[in-house]
C-alpha cells in the first residue's frame, strides 16, 4: 500500500521523506525513529564536520538497518570578505548582541564552512542509501562515483531549468522545492526571488519536464497534502516543518512553539540570518533587519549564530531563525514514529475519499 | 462521476470553474462553451458597465440554460488623486506612449471605475446562479439580499483570516487563491506581498479553518492539478490561465502566444499595470517600471489602458499585461468545450492512478 516506484528504489515503506534540516534539528533520534517507521529519515549536514557526520550515522545504524539520507549544501565556496563589509554587517547586528549581553561579534574568518570535499569523502565512507544536495550542483563525475557505490542521489530544484540540469548531471530523483517550503531556497540557476513557484505548480511542471522521479516539497503537513503530491505525479512527499515539532527533533523550544502557535501563514523570506534567502516565521530580527547589510552565505550564518543561540536559550523568539513552511498552522506535536503512522493513515483516507468521486 | 457537494450546490457537472478574468478575456462565447460542457463559466466584470453586463449575460442565456458566474472587484472606492501624483505617474509611462506613437496621457479623472452599486444592481437584475467577488468584501446585508434571490456567493481569500471573515459575512464558498494564480491578488486584509501562500498550503489551511466549501485556485492547468485540489479537500478547482489560450477567449494574440511559449515559470508580481499587485509573465514594461511611481488602483489601469491595447494590436509583448499563473508552460490551445472534457478525463485518470496506490 502507498508504495511508489521511488519507494522501491530507496527501500522505504511509505512515500514520505523527513526533510534534511541543518543546524541541529535532525538528531540521530529523529532520523532513526522516522526510518524505523518506514519513511526516509534525513540528516541536514550542511554545517556539520565529517567526524560528526560519521558519529551521527553510526548512532542511527545502531538503532535500525533501514535506509537513511544524508544532505549537504552544494553552494559555491565563498571568497575573501572585505573589512568594510565585515564592519557594516557587524554594526547591523551589534545592538542585538548588546541587548542580550553578548560581546560584540568579531569579523568572520575563513574557513567559512566545513570543506565540501571532506564532507563528500565522509559520504563515500558512510555509504548511506541516499544522498541529497541543496543550493547548487555537484559535478557529474563525482555523482557517478557515489552512484557506483550504490548510493541513490537526489538534488533540489526550484524551477524547470534546474530540474533538467540535475537530470543531465545524473541525479536519480529531483526534490521539487515549492515556495511554501521552510528554510533555505535551493535556487542556484536563477535569482531566488524570481523562482518562487508554488509547490502545486512546480511539481507538475517538473514532473512533465523530466523522466526521473520527483519528490514534492513545500507546504505538505498531512496526508491530504501527501495525496495531493501523489496526484500531481510526485513519487514521494518531503516534509520538514511537520517534523520540527516532533519530540525527537533538536529544534529549540521557541522554534517549536512558534510553529505550534501559528494560525495563518506568517512566514516571510529573509537572507538576513545566513546570507541566502530562507523562509521562516516573521520575527523582530527579520522585520528590523529588512534593509540591513549582511555578509554573504554562509559567513552571515556564522555571524548570527551566537545571537540566535542565546535568544533561543533565553526563550526569546525575537532573534532565532524560526524556519518554517507556509502551512505551519497544521503542525502537531507527536513522536516521530506516530507522525509517520498518522501521515500514512491520513494519506490512505484521502485516497479512499477521492476514490468515491470516480462514481 | 467527479460530482462534489459544491457541484450539486452550483448545478454543474464537473468540479471545474473557468476563472473570471477582467479586461475582455471572458467573452460570451468562452463562458457559454464552458457552461455547455458542464463546468462553471465566469465573466470577469470588474471594469464592465451594467449595460454590457446585461447584454453579455443575455448572450450566454441565448445559448445555454446552464448556470454561470458573474464576478466583480470589491475594492474600496478611490478618492481624489493629487496633481503631483498624476504628473509622476504620467511621466513614468509617457516615453512608452511616445515610442508607440500615442499622445501623452492626460490626468485620470473620476469616476475611476464603474459604480459598484450599479454593478450590484445589475447582478440582482440578471440573477446569475453564482456571484463571486475579489479584492475585498461586500457587506453582509447586501450578500444576504442576493442569497435570498437564490444566487450562490463566493469570495476570494489569500489567507486564513480573509477566509474566516468571508464565511462570517455569509459567503457560500471560498475561492482560495494561492500565490501561483495569475492576475490580481485578491488580498484585502493584509499586505499582499505578505500573503503569497502557495496553493497547496493555502487550500489545506483554509479547508481546515472554515466549514463552507473551498475552491482551489492558482497553478492548476490539468487533471492532475484538479485531482490534487480535490485531494486537499477542495470541492472544485478554478482555472484561469488554462482558459486564456482557448479559441473563444478574448485575450490578445500576444497574450495567448506568451502563455503558449512559456517553458518555465517566468511570471512576476507587479502593481505597475493597474495599481494593485497582479501576476503576469515578466516583460519589458514590468522590469523597467519596477521602481516607477504609479497611480492607485484602478486609476493606473485606466492610465496604462491605451498603451497596453496599442502594443497588443501591434503584436508587441513589451507593454501588455500578460496575466498568467505560474504553470503557464502546461497551457494548451483548445476550444473551451474540448478543454473541459480533457480536464475531466485527465482528472478521472489521475484518480484511477491514485486508486492503484491503495493496494
Amino acid at each position: 500500500m502507498l508504495k511508489t516506484g521511488l519507494c522501491e528504489t530507496l527501500g522505504i515503506q511509505v512515500p514520505i521523506i523527513q526533510a534534511p534540516m541543518a543546524g541541529g534539528v535532525t538528531t540521530p533520534e529523529l532520523v532513526s525513529e522516522v526510518c524505523k517507521a518506514g519513511a526516509l529519515g534525513s540528516f541536514g549536514f550542511a554545517y556539520t564536520q565529517p567526524e560528526t557526520m560519521q558519529r551521527d550515522a553510526e548512532l542511527v545504524r545502531e538503532r535500525t538497518k533501514a535506509p537513511f539520507n544524508l544532505n549537504l549544501f552544494a553552494s559555491k565556496a565563498l571568497g575573501a570578505i572585505e573589512d568594510a563589509e565585515q564592519r557594516s554587517a557587524i554594526d547591523a547586528v551589534a545592538p542585538y548582541f548588546e541587548e542580550l549581553g553578548l560581546k560584540r561579534p568579531q569579523p568572520i574568518r575563513a574557513p567559512f564552512a566545513p570543506d565540501i570535499n571532506a564532507q563528500l569523502a565522509a559520504i563515500e565512507s558512510i555509504r548511506p542509501a541516499v544522498f541529497t544536495f541543496h543550493l547548487g550542483e555537484i559535478e557529474g563525475t563525482r555523482l557517478a562515483h557515489l552512484r557506483a557505490q550504490g548510493i541513490r542521489i537526489g538534488g533540489s530544484a526550484t524551477c524547470v531549468a534546474e530540474a533538467k540540469h540535475l537530470e543531465a548531471l545524473g541525479a536519480d530523483f529531483i526534490v521539487a522545492q515549492g515556495t511554501e517550503a521552510g528554510g533555505h531556497r535551493g535556487t542556484y540557476m536563477r535569482d531566488p526571488y524570481e523562482a518562487m513557484t508554488g509547490t502545486l505548480a512546480l511539481v507538475r511542471l517538473i514532473v512533465r519536464a523530466v523522466r526521473i522521479p520527483v519528490v514534492a516539497a513545500g507546504g505538505i503537513m498531512d496526508g491530504a497534502g501527501i495525496a495531493a503530491a501523489l496526484a500531481l505525479g510526485a513519487e514521494a512527499a518531503q516534509l520538514g516543518t511537520a517534523f520540527v515539532t516532533c519530540r525527537e527533533s533538536g529544534a529549540p523550544l521557541v522554534h517549536k512553539a512558534a510553529i505550534l502557535g501559528a494560525a495563518d501563514d506568517d512566514t516571510l523570506i529573509t537572507e538576513k540570518f545566513s546570507g541566502k534567502p530562507a523562509r521562516g516565521i516573521a520575527n523582530r530580527y527579520m522585520r528590523e533587519m529588512r534593509d540591513a547589510p549582511t555578509l554573504p552565505f554562509p559567513a552571515q550564518n556564522t555571524l548570527t549564530g551566537p545571537l540566535r543561540a542565546a535568544a533561543a536559550k533565553a526563550g526569546s523568539s525575537d532573534f532565532p531563525s524560526l524556519w518554517s513552511g507556509q502551512a505551519a498552522a497544521l503542525a502537531r506535536e507527536l513522536p516521530a514514529a506516530e507522525l509517520v503512522a498518522t501521515l500514512r493513515d491520513e494519506t490512505l483516507a484521502a485516497l479512499t475519499r477521492l476514490s468515491a468521486l470516480r462514481g
